[in-house]
């Protein structure tokens, strides 16, 4: 789904090629049950939620005016697994059913919180991080290793062509860290 | 999906990051007749295929070799929509069905051919392209100039984690361009 | 050198990381001649002047805008080694020494042009090429091809350190490509 | 200078279009005392010694087959301002006169003594550090943090052209932060 298709405000957003290996890398499956924790404008929840036939996506988000945005995308793609969650994770997790997968989009400075949070709900949770700040990717990495999880880390720094009286300028994107663990037994036919 | 899940022998494969970008970009829609030419390993054919419900996918190889791999990546994956198509593109398009969408990720030199083959069974398919090689991708723009069409085109670089002695290194990928381009009109709801 | 120290108005400049690399690929040596090709506000010419004792450069460049930032940035720098040519090139080589270093950051749509009129004068100069446009690099290959010109490409994509909150996020610059060809024979020792 | 222009063995080597980068970074002066710590082949402290003229490089190597690389490649270029000092980092200091600049290209776990032992026999030495390991610059942002400390950040993800069948590929090279801080007030025409 293109960036453009959303409507944005000052929210920041998953940029399209970041969101595509990050949903790919949750390895959703029918009947998933997705966190998507910080979402923002709900890019990641309304992509998400055409590849989890029956599921159902938990949208969690604090702030008001991204809210908003997730309200307005929502009902401009018709994404009816989409559920709004307006608090704050991980108090938000309280009521919601046990996830199979979640998305790490923002954090606001509790990461840890989050992470124990969703392994409470389900060990077995298959967990996907985005860190753009470099103080957030090493937090990551201590949890990660205080805890003994291995991850499969990788970092995209995607470029976008622009015509410019007929010439093709590529322009740097920002680049982010993609954290991807946990989860079920999975691999071919699975 | 991985790429270790993937039996790949010497056939290049298109990598997990990209992959997950290109499939991404084709905006595949429920019932879609997918063409992957130069479908390799199978990698994006097999991927793709969970992404559209009821529609098939021709994965297009010419190399004995890859289709071996390809046949036994489909049949690890059990994925039943994928029919392998033993021939060199675009002859091969004569006998199948028009195609809604069209992955290009190997072209054999005959990428002007191949694009003009897709358009001629569908004027209004959706074609997303990689090009890894340089010349692949000055082709690809004076064949987008000559014929007015106007890409979305983005550059991926990827880096992968390595964990040795403790830390992390991280590994540079080969970047690749991803044009796409065509396909019916689109966007919210859609 | 720093970005911030120059002069800059809206004229485009060779960033600094790009101009590290491209001036390094020079190889200049004492009593270098270098020619600067679209030297723009002169950031190449002054800062590759201070690495060749006793040379000069010829910062060649037609836009007045421009020569009036490379004037400024040349007295700031107090680069006496830097002269300006305020004509356009290819022509403006007529009237210079022979080079034996030159650098082309603009080629105004003569590139070819540019590259004969550079070899004309010494056939043996060291030329690095800096391409942010697709269409530039396609032609710059297309030109290597021909003439038989083996050159080290390289691509560049830096990412610059913002803080914002205590957080440091990395803001994605553009991609260039940087080709170096021709030179006297060099290496180890000389 | 060229990478393959170095005797290199199995001893990591800064790679050129980092090289280029921290050496600018350093904003060498005439007469400059240049601390490489973890010189490994000498590439760092070879190519720099070419920007100081009249001023000396300390290439300090506690790793004797790196030692050995390093004793070559001086003797290869003749390059006689650097000096080799077979100790271990921050210990190697002692007997050195004060730097006026430094380069950490490896600190073998002990960073943060290196850049205390650094800035204690000059506290206004100019220091570019090379991290390629996440962790390493995880403790360099502590550090520099724990200091009030703000330096310029920048991260490099390179690709180079190979040839291949008559087509250019880029190959992506793994990415390295380049921080640098400290120095002498400096700017236009210092």
């Amino acid at each position: 789904m293109r960036d453009q298709w959303f409507v944005r405000g000052r929210t920041p957003m998953t940029k399209e090629e970041v969101r595509a290996v990050s949903i790919a890398k949750l390895d959703l499956t029918p009947g998933a049950v997705l966190y998507d924790v910080g979402a923002g404008t709900g890019s990641i929840s309304i992509e998400a939620s055409r590849q989890l036939a029956g599921g159902t996506v938990y949208a969690i988000e604090r702030d008001p005016e991204a809210l908003s945005l997730l309200e307005q995308n929502r009902a401009r793609f018709g994404a009816e697994a989409v559920r709004l969650v307006p608090e704050e994770a991980p108090e938000a997790f309280a009521g919601l059913p046990a996830p199979t997968h979640a998305f790490v989009g923002g954090s606001g400075g509790r990461l840890e919180e989050i992470l124990y949070g969703l392994r409470e709900k389900n060990p077995r949770v298959r967990i996907v991080v985005n860190a753009a700040a470099l103080e957030t990717l090493g937090r990551l990495l201590a949890w990660l290793e205080k805890n003994g999880v291995e991850a499969d880390l990788c970092a995209l720094q995607a470029s976008r062509g622009r015509v410019l009286g007929g010439y093709h300028l590529m322009e740097g994107m920002n680049p982010v860290y993609v954290a991807a663990f946990g989860g079920e037994e999975r691999g071919p036919g699975l």
